[in-house]
């Protein structure tokens, strides 16, 4: 069962994903300037070099599938998701598109968010557990979002949280997890190592100073990591292509 | 896959649905006058030169299934719903019809509700994920109403809303969207640039008078919607063929 | 799709039936004298010239199924069905017998109670949607219950309740529903109306006086409606043969 | 489909089952002395020459399965079951087998537990709904246990609710059901009469004296039940084969 | 059948598993040193001599699937699982991990804890039926954890709760359970004889003097256990071989 399902995904073994999710996760108004156009987007994935594309499924059907970039740029459909309408301190996330779905869109791997430590977290190992299996019958990798939030959860960026998450994702069986900073490389060092062999991504986050953001990434890659799934960091940003060769510099070198 | 499920429902690329669910969702209060008579409708909506009829299941099958009209007006089969009686802040409207057989029955569309911000939210994305893919995988159009609605929605028709609705709308994976107008031709605008690929027809609402029922949908074809589904402007009015001729003014010219 | 399940049921396109689920809805205590066993009410049925009889799945299969009966008088299954001991401002009513069991126990159509507006109406909206298909493709009539009842109901004999509910019932492709009096000819015959093609039968309630439930029925036939479903009037009456001829006198001539 | 499931389980047309689900069900403080060990008790049973024995999957599977009790004595496999330990006024039970298994584990029918009035009844009757049917097409019988129990229910041994559990049992399906004594013979000769062609077996209860159960099985047997099941009475006795002795005179002759 | 899926496990009738689920269930600070890494765990089990290695799917799939580990240790694949974060006094562990994919991943048995008392314990008596089946199906061992915990537990470690574990797995029809020591070889026998024909074994908790683990070892095989899954207590330890040593000496000889 070792079949490397990441592979499509890997330029020296490194990964660079540009997500583009945020129109169902935060609404529109993250979307600024031409990053509402996911035609935009596409094009700077495939401008950018970057190594996959993380989108829900509506704009997959709508724009990637049978088009010029599903030769150009391989991609993760996010299979779920949720808005930031409803306040619910303990949240789960719904499917809204099947493995083989995502299987007939063109996809080579799926992407699931897991809220560790929800008072729901069990709907969604069940949930995860089925697409896991499924996407690997279909020979698509499973990549689990893990992000530690909930009444019980204190502090969603703790070193113990973060190392619990990446723990869990190797568990339940995700090729590649992509989980959230937790402060220094030292401590990024002990999530990679709970991972094992399920491959570790940072997840970028809201837009900060592109020093701060390449210094994340260094500390990350420099603690395992394999990679960063962006986006706000650059479609929010003045130069896309700019900063994204500055990510490439310090991931791919 | 850029199958063009909405074909059959456009004249000059635009859409004129007339909308007949009312009896279910609001009781048949709404039904005024000959309204109450489903032929007197679909009579309506065929003379009219209406490009789509929105039934429930019921009604499809007894008035509409193997008559002369299916011959003359396509079919959007509204597949969930509720009734307007049990007091809920967070709504969840559940489905009554399946879509293979709203297929047997002739529609060309299965139409879905999804109360965007609704405590329930989960459910009605995890449905219409299901609901898009049988519905392409059968060659019909899914078209989503997208109404912002529960208690952490504080204004229903709030531009901000109304453009997060069309985005989802998208990023599920509708292909046409029904939503309500959020005040003005340039928030509008941005609702209909957030749904991209996805089409917009506006939702009438309550009967109002003509010119400002006229003036909103200008407004919103303006904007680049690409139609309306009226019902209520319709057949409260005293002179629907009318009404509908000056509609048609503004759709289609 | 035209295809009329009822036939079986009527006779000059007259139904009148004869319910006897009250020992699962009301316990045995309706089941005054000789009406306990489901024999003598069979044979009423019969002797009678009832044009149906009203069964639960275990009284179908051990009375009715590969017995004289199924040979003379048409079943209609019902197949939910709840005590009225929980305590439940808004009620639920699950089903216990499949639509392909009810079948093969020799049914002609099935019956399910909806209880319109209770916090749970959209688990029997849904229910109801499976049910209805499924007997169609059986080529069984389906037939909806249809009451309103729960917390948001303040009065559930008001004619506009009486007529969503009949209008609800066509919404949802009930061939037939059963609904109660709303107090005139007047009022229920815009439920007859709000129905359409759907059929609507008066559902009996309580025992009253001979001249009051034969007035009831009166009122309903003038109102358009097709015909009763009895049960304690009958049953809990000293001559039920006789009340029986009287109300044939008003429903079939 | 008049065939006759429960013939294995008769003798001279009567019942006499040993039950041995009181592990589960209280706890094994409930199975004293050599009680505990399942081959004891299905000694006891073929020597005691009961007609049925009662147990849940794991003993059957482990000790009656293809063992010599399966030649020896008919299977009635309890397909739910709970612990006593929550405490919650309105119960549930789960199922824990299949109907296919246990027709594979050597069963001729299948036992499920329903608490009537339960605010979860609507749970139990889609339960015993879609068991009763299976297991008729499998050619087993289904007995349901019908306990009135729950935050709406007074007196769970008052004869209204006894008579109520008999007619649910009858409405239902059950090929038989096992029901509590209710007080005297009169009353629970309505429930007999109320589950009509539904067989009535007496649930056995608490050890008391010997007397006291001859008497109180002498009562039912007269009033129409066609047996009982035992088990602490048998069990927690001195001399488990004399108080057999006692009862089969009371039951068959 | 009689078929003995645990043969597998056992060395001269005994057996002595390797835990290893804490990452998932603890949290990554239960895996001190070496032991975060798989492979040292796996090495660990060959050279230790234990009879079974208990890990979750994803650690199965990515260490031991097609590896050397494969022939040389058998699995059991633990296929519910949760985290320690959500402060829940009834839990519930959902499955992440069909019986079917374990065979897959060549387990010869499958794990799954069941939390008795809990509110919430009709769910995992359910899920547990299910995977019982399957696995006998497939030719699989079923072992549950049988853990008294919940709201209406008072004491988890009582000899009463251990007894009562103890029985429930013989009546679900596990082959094996795993339960915690509820403090002497007396009351630890009579867990052993209410579990009848499914084996005990114990469960090793957290770090402790290795004199005390051993001497509760010696207490449970000599009460009729067949052998302990440790965790902590080897791979904490700073010694591990030498600690598995002494346990074997106790539990094979």
């Amino acid at each position: 069962m070792n079949n490397n399902f990441l592979q499509p995904f890997l330029h020296k073994g490194k990964a660079l994903f540009l997500a583009y999710d945020h129109g169902f996760e935060h609404g529109p108004k993250d979307l600024t300037g031409k990053s509402i156009d996911p035609e935009y987007i596409l094009d700077l994935a495939v401008k950018g070099g970057y190594t996959g594309i993380i989108l829900q499924k509506g704009i997959a059907e709508k724009y990637y599938t049978d088009t010029k970039y599903q030769k150009t740029i391989p991609l993760i459909l996010k299979i779920n998701g949720k808005t930031n309408i409803p306040q619910t301190a303990d949240p789960y996330s719904s499917i809204n598109c099947s493995v083989d779905y995502a299987k007939r869109l063109g996809a080579k791997a799926v992407g699931y968010t897991i809220y560790l430590g929800s008072k729901h977290e069990e709907k969604m190992f069940y949930d995860f557990g089925k697409i896991q299996e499924q996407a690997h019958k279909l020979k698509m990798a499973s990549i689990a979002w893990i992000y530690p939030r909930g009444s019980a959860v204190e502090d969603e960026f703790s070193p113990e949280m973060t190392v619990y998450a990446a723990r869990v994702g190797l568990e339940l069986g995700a090729d590649m997890i992509k989980i959230k900073y937790c402060g220094s490389e030292e401590t990024f060092k002990k999530a990679v190592q709970a991972a094992g062999k399920t491959k570790i991504i940072l997840s970028g986050g809201p837009e900060v100073e592109d020093e701060e953001i390449l210094k994340t990434i260094e500390s990350v890659i420099k603690a395992g990591a394999i990679g960063i799934a962006v986006g706000r960091n650059i479609f929010q940003d003045q130069n896309p292509l700019a900063i994204t060769e500055k990510i490439k510099g310090v991931v791919f070198d």
